[in-house]
């Protein structure tokens, strides 16, 4: 990736002169954003690993694999959230770890993290590096040097077990290789977060990500049934059966640690034999709250198709305008269905009548059933190929589902102030969820000029409740980096109050620290404290991260 | 629930003559069992709760809800395990509590922990009492006192949120309660445990509880969304939404604590429409293997129907023979289906082929779906009520499905030490599994003498793996106690031995806490310790049960 954008450079997602007008002119844009600052701006601190440290790391790993160049540092700055991606176009390389590991195995990530406890050197695991949270910050927390540990080199399928449907993968396997290495064998991982090409198994498990079949695959956290875990007080092995009663389930703490327990290093997870056919549809709905409604049902009858999201009227007109279509009447929804022939033909009879009870209309001409399109290996489509009219919405889908974050470094060149942010509530809860986070969003960005742009969808539903996704698109101005943290905070504060989850997917990391303890209370902050001081007694772990500021040890 | 025995005593279930024949000669019962103690033979120790202690509790929950009458402690000395039971014919109430309390509500439970904190007397929470390792034994482990903190009072339910399909149940409401307030509103928990007339809601999140339609409901903690605990260090309320990448899931450290940490005291969890309607079958298979197979592909399809239990060749013909039928050839399995007669209808379409292409074949003539039957308010059939052949096997299942525990006391009556035991692995591991356990047993309680009889059968399954429950019935012999822990003893390591989980259902309790170490590591063991020092700094919640003894704090 990019130090300073999201992904490969070459295939970045353009606007053309009339969209990029109708966004000038809609948010009210008067200042270009500033240009990105050249790698060669970039100022990094000194790479302040003792020599002693280094001495003792590279001994574990090799000395190859303790870098302590610039350009290294720079790939490991942290995340990929907007304003990790302002501070990198200002030129800001603080941050820079002071060295970057890559480790070759679990045995090594066990021994780097008791060298770096005995040296009390600072450890920030990195997967794919597409934290939009802060989770990968290199944060040095009062300790002397803090080191990038870059699970690169664990990207093996250590076993694959057909007859209980699982795999263990290593860490740090990148998804697409993932997707190689199962498919090779007729079997699939079904996990296709927007982060899908850079994101790794480890940091999926680390920060319990969804993916865009999650109806029909589960959340990551939901397909892991045993995992590995290094941290500086041993080696932790959790997961012995599917289902057990052997008191509190101690993966579950693993789960969503961040890094700040230890290293995820081997993850057993649910596969899937690879769908025969996939049949996509899009559908509309004369509302959100009819689209909703309707998920909601198919939720809570358990026929919920493989994949399926409901956007709201923004988000359908301007998905539209994206790719250069005319938009729907009302709220568009992407349905995806796979299987076998029959077991899509069961899926289509149960999903049809439940969306059409709802008020929903099929777009187009039905869609023959066809071999599922591999994920591309490159998340950007061609900007010529949009679709000719509505029909073609969930063709739209499939081919720029990756792509989302190429869109944003493109509209920061273009003066707009692009992020996302996510929650999730029971079903009763959405609507005023909705209406409370869209009105503190409006507010903080709005003020007496031009009001922001506010997309909403709902994209990851169960029985119980479901996520919201905002996009939020705003004039940048003189100084969006403020304009957003500002933001931010706002519509965190109303997802507490309201009483919701303050993230669904994206994890907490340093930007919903401050928010745990709303959402577990004092004392379930205390819970995580403890676990941490039991695994990590001297608080190297990804320091900074998860557990609020208070709660965490010092160094 | 009687003092020494399973449920209400009037609800005994008998055997004919020829039935207790067919065990003795069987299983070489040569010593009639020693008949069961008297209540009036119980000698309890003087309740030894502290003045003050008293007054301060009294205080809290009333002085008519703090009891220490002998009939009252000795219905609370512990569960019902048959460990539990021997004790308790041979008039063994030296564990009794020094008190009972019976709080009204979550406040007066975090009050009376508060007090007893202060006081040092140990809290053992009590729900139904049926417990069968060891979970509700009022152990003092070093404090001046113990009581039994019996819930009953907490029998509300709190909420129901229609639109999101969840009720907020209070921790003391038994099952039977808990379906006639949700059933008065058309809707279900669909939990059924043996233990369902007895258990309640706190007791099956405690205990990670699997019920019998756990194939279409869920186990019970994953149906649980949110949950409220009192704990010596304050209220824990977690859960925020049906999923969350907010760090670890705390809620996974509640469910399954045990009463280590606190106590339960609302939980809210995911409820269905009641069904329209139900349809019950009976199949045979080939072998085990073949079933296990049927089942396991129905499970990796998402094509389970609402309860599916395969029973192995033995426990086949023992089922038979206890129900006075003919024993069908292969082994026996009871399929049921739920839901509107469309929803039924598509479940057996998807459910008879896959059973079919393993061998299945269906028994008797189909049954026509009929409105379901509300579970006997007692679980004891009429022994008259025998089924008059093999196509009644699912009927006679339904019928008996709660009685099993009143069949060990018959049982035991006769001489026969009876028990079961539980286990779950992935499905590659089950075949050695089943095979080491039944070694282990056999070898241990059948030495030189006649072999036990071992029943296996498989009623829980996932994608990933499933449980396998064993009966065991044996001689009982001169002192069946040492013989019965002998033989749990060597059956526990082997499943250690092979990776699989050392229970699926029956939880930790005093039983399985020895093989806590193998189940988390050591490094496991001290997370848990950890937990419980920062909301029990005291240790005086449940002490003995859950963690190993080396790490539980001591008084």
């Amino acid at each position: 990736m990019a130090w300073n954008a999201w992904g490969d450079p070459a295939q970045a997602r353009e606007l053309d002169a009339t969209q990029r007008q109708l966004l000038i002119d809609t948010l009210g844009v008067t200042v270009p954003a500033p240009p990105r600052a050249d790698r060669s701006a970039a100022v990094l601190p000194p790479a302040a690993l003792p020599e002693k440290a280094h001495t003792a790391l590279a001994g574990v790993v090799g000395p190859e694999h303790v870098r302590t160049d610039d350009a290294t540092r720079l790939l490991h700055l942290g995340g990929k959230s907007t304003p990790d991606l302002l501070r990198r176009r200002a030129g800001d390389a603080a941050q820079a770890p002071d060295a970057v590991l890559t480790p070759g195995g679990h045995d090594e990530v066990q021994a780097v993290l008791e060298v770096c406890a005995e040296h009390r050197v600072a450890v920030v695991p990195f997967g794919g590096g597409t934290s939009v949270v802060g989770g990968v910050e290199p944060l040095r927390a009062g300790f002397p040097a803090v080191v990038s540990l870059d699970l690169r080199r664990l990207d093996a399928l250590l076993d694959l077990d057909e007859e209980s449907g699982t795999a263990t993968l290593q860490a740090g396997l990148r998804t697409p290789e993932a997707e190689e290495l199962l498919g090779a064998e007729g079997w699939t991982l079904g996990h296709f977060p927007q982060s899908y090409e850079y994101a790794t198994i480890g940091g999926y498990a680390a920060t319990r990500s969804a993916g865009q079949s999650s109806a029909g695959h589960g959340r990551f956290d939901a397909m892991v049934t045993a995992l590995k875990a290094a941290t500086p007080r041993g080696t932790l092995e959790l997961g012995r059966a599917p289902a057990s009663a052997a008191g509190p389930d101690l993966r579950q703490l693993l789960l969503g640690s961040e890094g700040a327990f230890g290293v995820l290093t081997e993850v057993t997870v649910r596969i899937r034999r690879a769908p025969a056919e996939q049949r996509d549809e899009a559908w509309t709905f004369p509302s959100f709250t009819a689209g909703t409604a309707a998920v909601r049902e198919l939720a809570q009858r358990g026929a919920l198709p493989t994949a399926i999201r409901i956007s709201d009227e923004t988000e359908t007109f301007v998905n539209a305008v994206i790719a250069g279509a005319a938009a729907p009447e009302g709220c568009l929804s992407v349905v995806s269905h796979e299987g076998t022939g029959a077991e899509i033909a069961r899926s289509v009879e149960a999903v049809h009548g439940v969306l059409t009870a709802h008020g929903g209309t099929r777009l187009g001409t039905p869609s023959t059933p066809s071999a599922p399109s591999a994920p591309p290996s490159s998340g950007a489509p061609s900007s010529s190929a949009t679709p000719s009219g509505t029909a073609d919405a969930a063709a739209a889908w499939r081919r720029s589902r990756f792509s989302g974050p190429y869109l944003r470094d493109t509209l920061l060149d273009t003066g707009v102030l692009a992020e996302t942010l996510e929650t999730a509530a029971s079903w009763s809860a959405l609507p005023a969820l909705r209406a409370s986070v869209t009105e503190a969003l409006t507010d903080s960005l709005g003020g007496d000029g031009p009001a922001p742009v506010i997309l909403c969808h709902l994209s990851h539903a169960y029985p119980t409740g479901a996520s919201l996704y905002f996009t939020v698109a705003a004039d940048a101005g003189e100084d969006p980096l403020p304009r957003w943290l500002a933001a931010k905070r706002a519509a965190g504060d109303v997802v507490a109050a309201a009483g919701a989850s303050i993230t669904h997917h994206h994890a907490v990391g340093t930007d919903h620290r401050d928010w745990m303890e709303a959402e577990v209370g004092p004392l379930g902050v205390e819970m995580l404290a403890a676990v941490k001081r039991t695994l990590d007694p001297a608080g190297i772990m990804n320091p900074g991260k998860l557990i609020p500021a208070a709660a965490q040890p010092l160094a």
